[in-house]
């Protein structure tokens, strides 16, 4: 597993390594206990000759004839990932987006765990969602470090979504998953990904126009 | 604008495009009139010269020294790129994130309206959110042709969503926008389009772990 000691894997590795995790708790979950090759790539939407190659560096789960087991699979991709610990994490805007977010199960069984929550609208401060208090973003240095959150996700308007940015960024933040239909501007060293529905909703748009 | 007649634009141009029309829709919000490269570059993330050279295609528009008429590169763009006219769209599965998604005004600004929505549950069936029935999935294909309904969004869970893309193929469909977090199979000429959130929480948990 020592390829993923190196700093920099292409971006597409990490969306197929993450299609194979969401792929393999689908067949956990139906208690599949091996998999082979060829229906995880059939599931993965991945050709089987990659999925292959992409698998032999966790060559040592795989059983020659047999398949992989599927729960150990999970792990060791995980783990090569750094993504088997626990992600604390910031959201921005509590709005129903936010809310959504707060109440999609898959984030904490995944590890990623929204602990704090913040919004600028004096009406929202104080309020309880999903168990958590509405703060104003002016606490967010401190709960940051008493937390130890360490990604934030920004869920605001458009419009707001740069302050937003800025406030994570002075408060320590390094990695930002951001909602708004906005790009935003970021220190060096600061990683954004972008959750950009309009990208997708734009090329279904544009295939369909093509297809008439 | 020919060059969108074109059957097959590289997804990455459409991305950059998709990027250009928010960040000139931040601008005309802010009721700036003109735009040049520079700017745009800037504030879409896209360097300067690949920014020249696809609105080159565009370049009608350019006023030399000037810039670009915001609204009217906007209009421009979307007509290319085939999204100036409405959307209908049907979305299975009214659990938090499908009514955040009902809430989303940037869908409807943008003329992607969500008119029909579906869920298998009978205590929602009847039940009235932002306006819209809340419908069984088997009256999906008379609505999709009583509606004009193109492209369809998958918002249940995951171990429902295989389903709900058959229910969506069934009815005619040929483009899925798909939140659940798993894979789809889909015949051929169906295009699916996945919003993964951990594919972007992965990527910024590992960038995160190479930079400590």
């Amino acid at each position: 597993m020592d390829i993923l000691k190196e700093k920099h894997i292409p971006r597409a590795t990490i969306q197929r390594l993450a299609a194979y995790v969401q792929v393999l708790e689908n067949f956990a979950r139906d208690n599949v206990e091996v998999i082979s090759s060829n229906p995880l790539a059939l599931a993965s939407g991945v050709n089987a000759s990659q999925v292959r190659k992409d698998l032999a560096y966790f060559g040592e789960f795989g059983i020659r004839g047999v398949g992989y087991p599927v729960l150990s699979l999970i792990k060791a991709i995980t783990a090569s990932l750094g993504v088997d610990q626990e992600w604390r994490m910031a959201l921005i805007g509590v709005g129903n987006l936010g809310k959504a977010l707060l109440n999609h199960d898959d984030f904490r069984a995944r590890g990623f765990n929204i602990t704090a929550i913040f919004d600028c609208d004096p009406f929202k401060i104080g309020e309880i969602v999903h168990g958590l208090e509405v703060r104003c973003t002016s606490d967010l240095p401190r709960l940051v470090l008493e937390a130890g959150i360490e990604i934030g996700i920004i869920t605001t308007p458009p419009e707001r979504a740069q302050r937003a940015a800025e406030h994570l960024v002075n408060a320590g933040l390094a990695g930002i998953l951001n909602f708004a239909p906005a790009r935003l501007h970021v220190p060096e060293g600061v990683n954004v990904e972008y959750v950009d529905f309009f990208d997708h909703l734009y090329t279904l748009a544009f295939k369909h126009s093509r297809q008439d």
